[in-house]
C-alpha cells in the first residue's frame, strides 16, 4: 500500500517538521494540516507548511496516513472527532512520547477498518510551534514503533517506510517497555532538570540576575531541557505515571546514597562513581547520538 | 604592579587555555608550568603550550603571578611545597570551584610577603588535559574573584586584569556567598546528572544499548556534564560540603513535591511548574550565556 495524502493533526514543531521533510523528497504527497488554535493555523498557512484547515474533517477527508501531532493528553479527543470521517483502509498513526496510556485511551475509538500504528520519534528540539520546524529534525533520529496486537503487518510496514522516508531509522518494541526506556532517558530526566531550575528559581539567598549570568557552570544545560512545551510534557506525566515514578524511585534512592557520601566526606565512593559514568558518554558519541564537540559545540555571540 | 612571568601549576582544560589566551595576545609574558603526571607534562612540551618543568621550585622561581590549576584537593599540598621558593611580592591565585574551603587550606600557607587572590573563573567543557585547551575559552565568562580580609587592593587589581586581558569579565564576591552560588548553578546540577546517568547505567530491565541509542530523547545532555573530570568533582563535593548539602536538600524537597504531583495526577500543578522554568531560560539566553539556536546548536556527523 502505498500514501497520496498525509493528514497531520496538530501543527507543532513536529508536524511542521514532517511537512517539511517530506516537501524535501519532492514528492507529489498531498498534506493537510489542522490546528485547534487559529494562531498556530495562520502561521502554518503563512510559513506554506500544508494545506491548512480549520476543521478535522476537511483536514482528514480523503487520507491515506492520518498522524496524531498533539500532545498525548489531546489524542482522544481528536480522535474521536475525526473518527467518522476516516477513509476506509487509512492508517492512523501518532507521535507521542508514552504508549501504553496512548493505545488505551486511543485504540477503541478507531473505525474497524482503519490500522492504528503507534510510534514516536525521538526527535525535537526545546522550541516548539509550527515556526520551529526543519526538515532534518528526524535525520539519523531513532523512531520507535510500537504496534498493539491488532496492528496489520501491511499498515505496520507502511509506517515504518514512511519513517525512513524522512530520514529516520526505526525500531519495533512492546508498548510496555518503550514507556520505561523513555522513562530513563526522557521523561525523568526533564523532570529533574525541572525540578533543578525551580529550585534556583526560587532559593531566597541568591539573586535571579546571579544564577542567570552564573549559569555557564552547569545549570544552563538543564534550563535547555526545562523550556520545553509545558502542556507536552504535563501530559507525559499524567500518562506515564507508573514508570516515571519506577525511575523517579530509583534516583531518589541514588541520589540519598551520593548525598550521604558527601556528607560523611567519601571521596572512594564520589570518584568511583564519577569515573564510570564517563563511558556512557563515549558511547552516546560513538553511537551518532551526540557530538564530541566541547560543550555540544555551542557558539555564543 | 606589572606582571612579566605567569607560573600554571597544574596543566590541564584551565591552565593550557590560559597559556593559549596570553599567546593570542601576543605579550612578551614569559609563562613556565609544571604537572605532577610526566604524560600531561610531555603532551604540554609536545603542543609547546608554555615552558613545561618537572620541578614545582623550577616553575615558581621569578614568577610574579602564580596561577593555582589543579584540583582543589590538590591546592594545599602543592602550596606547601613551592612556599620557600616564590619571590617576596608575588601574588598567587587559584581557578578553584570551591572558595572557602581553598581560602581554609591554602591562606595559612602563602608565606608573608606574598599576596593571595583567591578566585574562580566559570569556564569549561567537559573535556579534560592540556590537548583539551584553547585561547577562547574564557572570553565573555565571568570570573568571580573571592578577596580574603589579607588580599590588597593592589594585588586584586592585577588578578582583575588579568581575567580582563584574556578575555574574562570579573566579579567581586564573598568567599561563603560564591560556594552557595556555586552550589546551585554548577556543583548539585553535576551531582544530579552523575546520579540520572548511574541510574541508567544501574537499570535492569533497560539494555545499555538501548540507553545509547534512545538518549537523544534529553539524556544525553546529563552525560555530557556527567563526563566531566572525576577528580576535580570528587574534590568540590569534599570541600564544598555544607552549601552543596543545603542545596541537595531543597532538591530532594522541591522533587518530592513534583513526584506527589506526578502520583495524584495533579495536572494543573505540573502545567504551571513546567511554565515558569521558561523565562529562566529566555533570560540566560539575553545575557548572552547560552545560544538561542535549538539542541545548542549541536551538530551530528
Amino acid at each position: 500500500m502505498s500514501y497520496k495524502h498525509v493528514a497531520l493533526i496538530g501543527l507543532g514543531l513536529i508536524a511542521s517538521s514532517i511537512s517539511l521533510a517530506l516537501k524535501r523528497n519532492k514528492s507529489n504527497i498531498r498534506v493537510t494540516g489542522t490546528s485547534k488554535s487559529l494562531q498556530t493555523r495562520s502561521v502554518a498557512s503563512k510559513l506554506n507548511l500544508c494545506e491548512v484547515f480549520e476543521k478535522i474533517e476537511d483536514t482528514v477527508r480523503g487520507a491515506d496516513l492520518i498522524i496524531l501531532c498533539v500532545p498525548v493528553g489531546a489524542m482522544a479527543p481528536v480522535v474521536s472527532k475525526m473518527a467518522d470521517f476516516i477513509k476506509p483502509g487509512a492508517i492512523v498513526t501518532d507521535v507521542g512520547s508514552v504508549k501504553i496510556e496512548v493505545i488505551n485511551q486511543v485504540a477503541s475509538l478507531i473505525p474497524r477498518e482503519v490500522s492504528f500504528v503507534p510510534a514516536h520519534p525521538l526527535a525535537g528540539t526545546e522550541h516548539s510551534g509550527p515556526e520551529a520546524g526543519f526538515a532534518s529534525l528526524f535525520d539519523n533520529r531513532w523512531c520507535i514503533i510500537t504496534p498493539t496486537e491488532n496492528t496489520s503487518k501491511e499498515s505496520l510496514e507502511v509506517v515504518v517506510a514512511f519513517w525512513e522516508s524522512i530520514g529516520a531509522k526505526v525500531e519495533i518494541m512492546e508498548p510496555k517497555h518503550h514507556d520505561l526506556v523513555l522513562a530513563v532517558t526522557s521523561h525523568v530526566p526533564h523532570l529533574i532538570a525541572y525540578t533543578m531550575v525551580g529550585v534556583a528559581d526560587d532559593l531566597a539567598n541568591v539573586t535571579k540576575s546571579e544564577v542567570i549570568n552564573y549559569s555557564a557552570a552547569g545549570f544552563r544545560d538543564f534550563t535547555r531541557i526545562a523550556a520545553s512545551d509545558p502542556i507536552m510534557w504535563r501530559d507525559v506525566f499524567l500518562c506515564n505515571k507508573d514508570a516515571s515514578l519506577e525511575v523517579l524511585g530509583l534516583f531518589a534512592e541514588e541520589l540519598l546514597k551520593l548525598q550521604k557520601a558527601v556528607e560523611r566526606g567519601d571521596g572512594e565512593f564520589l570518584f568511583n562513581y564519577f569515573s564510570r559514568t564517563r563511558s556512557i558518554r563515549r558511547s552516546i558519541i560513538d553511537a551518532g547520538q551526540d557530538t564530541k564537540e566541547p560543550n555540544f559545540g555551542r557558539r555564543l555571540t
